[in-house]
């Protein structure tokens, strides 16, 4: 085999760099030293914003012409935790009985170090792809990823390049390799309220208006009943509260104020204006209701905020991706892989303003936990998945 | 009038020494200077404790003999605000309008100048009490309350005092001078309930146990049924939730735990352990109904601590001196007075355990306010009140 076609080995490599969010640690150099052998360029642009640490990316693009598929990723990993909790060091790379064991061996240096093993396996094969292959990889993906892919894209773009699909390596499978492609997710939102009413004492509570009843009366309205039942393509949409908070240590006062966060996965049912509405339609109710409850005043107010971005909900319309990706499990694997829309936000958000984008990569159960380790087998049938899909690709476009 | 027979007088001195607590400020001094003339025999131990500042208490007996009326109060006072925002100085006790205003005019220098008048004017009419008179006055109510009337009632006890009664002379009148007196008061208990659930993510909400939404349900079962309707001498049982925290910052993150205070004033329906036992149930129920919600795991725990001591319910069964302290409010006002059990603690609480007490002062309504004031002619007549009181105490024991 030529140089980097051998997962097991670029993983080996990958893990041994220290590349804890912002730390680069080595891990892009080390792949951008596995894709210029192959004929890939490459560059290393840096993004800085105030208040978050710079940060370090790869762009690296083999061909010139279309069609363009793209490769994302992130070679930043999440803490070790406890350290001497891990049975192996989570920097070695060491395997035992069949796993190799690391911090990033399925999240995702696991992925990196697949396809790199397919382009070059490819490469090897058939020569140069007949359009163009690149690698989109930051180092901010589980971090606050505001110097990440996003403005990777969108540096990438104003320089001219366009995708016509994109395959994300983030660890989509539950169980076992195969079970599951990634082609879409439920949108994101936060929201807090704050409910007002009058401090006071304890012993005379007709003279205050506590804000807890009023919390605890719009925690009811947010939570019953659920939004929905969910739709075809995706699960009901969820409202989580995240946070009550009122910092009273005053076991005789009665507080002036309380607040709620909660965080919202919402499917297709909704527009981040209809779900705010609706939300703010039941917090209303909720004071309502604390209100029309006997001896308490009518100065209790609650007010919502949305103090964070939307992140909208989004469908892969591609069905020649979706299926290339699907129809490349099914035949390394036998098993056809659930399209699915569950699940947590990734940069596949970013890239879907930009092209066609589908998720598919190894077994997340260890990710970010202790002793986080892939089984060598899966690093050889998930290189065989991306060779295939880069040939079935290629091969279905013009 | 003989020396410490004006209330006004009285009133000004006491309100020009800055006593907030834990400062004497001069208060016991001059109090004690007020007494001494009459035939007071005074001391002036001094309480300590670790991690609270020692406090200065007076002690004040005149005669030797039974029967022995006490009179029960505190020179410290609550901290002024924004002294700038008073529309005159907090410790100048400025008359204007028939108004004297200063930090304490009601809360209770005021009633302790009106009793010192009211001794003072006894003796210059009668002589020496048939039996004994005591002022039991400490610098630490406002506070901790941990080295005032509950240190000073048992360091009396130790050296052989015993009292057939007492009079408190907080602020009882709601409005209007002759309003109420209070004859007991409700209990006071606290508790604390933490919610522990499973942490994760707010995409994979079947992977945790989200505990705030049993903190909602636990507090639903608090608040609703009310513990009970009340009785006939006590307002009914409430329960307050004082705070709720969680303290999770994070968007995204379900939280492991979160803790809810409450506090509960309640009436002789309830001993501390059959309203324990009653709020014990409630939180088991509010927790069971949140396991039965579709979706959640089994794994949520609500447990109820009670970190502070209990305050008991009580009540004042000494009937004459109940009418003697009504039947003095009545003949100088013309009105009988509420027999009240409402509101929150007070040194009563300690005194109830030694002697019966009734408490009776001045109009509360400014009291710990910016502007705190009296009006002049309350001052005279509360002084007319408790002239009275002691006259006809002595008069109807044997
Ligand atoms: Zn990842
Ligand atoms: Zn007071």
């Amino acid at each position: 085999m030529s140089s980097a076609s051998d997962p097991v080995e670029n993983l080996r490599t990958l893990i041994r760099c220290p590349s804890v969010t912002p730390a680069e640690g080595g891990a892009l150099g080390a792949l951008e030293a596995m894709l210029k052998p192959l004929g890939f360029e490459t560059e290393r642009p840096v993004f800085r914003e105030d208040g978050t640490p710079d940060i370090e990316n790869l762009h690296a693009r083999l061909g010139s012409k279309g069609p363009h598929l793209a490769f994302a990723g992130h070679t930043d990993v999440v803490p070790t935790g406890d350290e001497s909790a891990w049975s192996h060091p989570p920097f070695a790379a060491e395997i035992s009985d069949g796993m190799m064991y690391g911090r990033g061996a399925v999240d995702m240096k696991g992925g990196i170090a697949c396809f790199v093993a397919a382009v070059a396996r490819h490469v090897q094969k058939y020569g140069p792809p007949k359009g163009s292959i690149s690698f989109l990889i930051t180092g901010d993906e589980e971090g606050p990823a505001i110097n990440g892919t996003k403005k990777l894209l969108k540096w990438a773009a104003d320089r001219g390049e366009t995708w016509d699909g994109c395959v994300l390596g983030e660890p989509t499978n539950p169980e076992t390799i195969g079970d599951m492609i990634k082609i879409g997710r439920r949108g994101s939102i936060s929201g807090r309220v704050t409910v007002s009413g009058v401090q006071g004492h304890v012993a005379y509570p007709h003279l205050a208006d506590n804000p807890l009843r009023g919390i605890v009366q719009v925690a009811e309205a947010l939570l019953d009943p659920p939004l929905d039942d969910g739709t075809d393509q995706f699960q009901p949409t969820n409202l989580e509260i995240t946070t009550i908070d009122t910092g009273n240590p005053a076991t005789n006062v009665i507080p002036a104020s309380a607040t709620l966060a909660f965080n919202i996965r919402f499917n297709d049912r909704w527009t981040a204006d209809s779900l705010k509405a609706e939300i703010e339609a039941r917090v209303a109710r909720g004071a309502a209701a604390t209100r029309l409850r006997p001896g308490k005043s009518a100065a209790l107010k609650a007010e919502v905020e949305w103090p964070t971005p939307v992140s909208p909900v989004f469908l892969t319309r591609d069905e020649t991706l979706i299926s290339t990706v699907a129809g490349a499990v099914e035949a390394v694997t036998g098993r056809m892989p659930a399209l699915s829309t569950s699940g947590g936000t990734s940069d596949a958000r970013f890239i879907k303003d930009y092209c066609p984008v589908v998720e598919f990569g190894l077994v997340g159960r260890t990710m970010h936990m202790i002793d986080e380790c892939v089984a060598v087998e899966d690093l050889e049938t998930l290189t065989a998945i991306y060779e295939r899909v880069i040939a079935d690709w290629f091969a279905g476009r013009p």
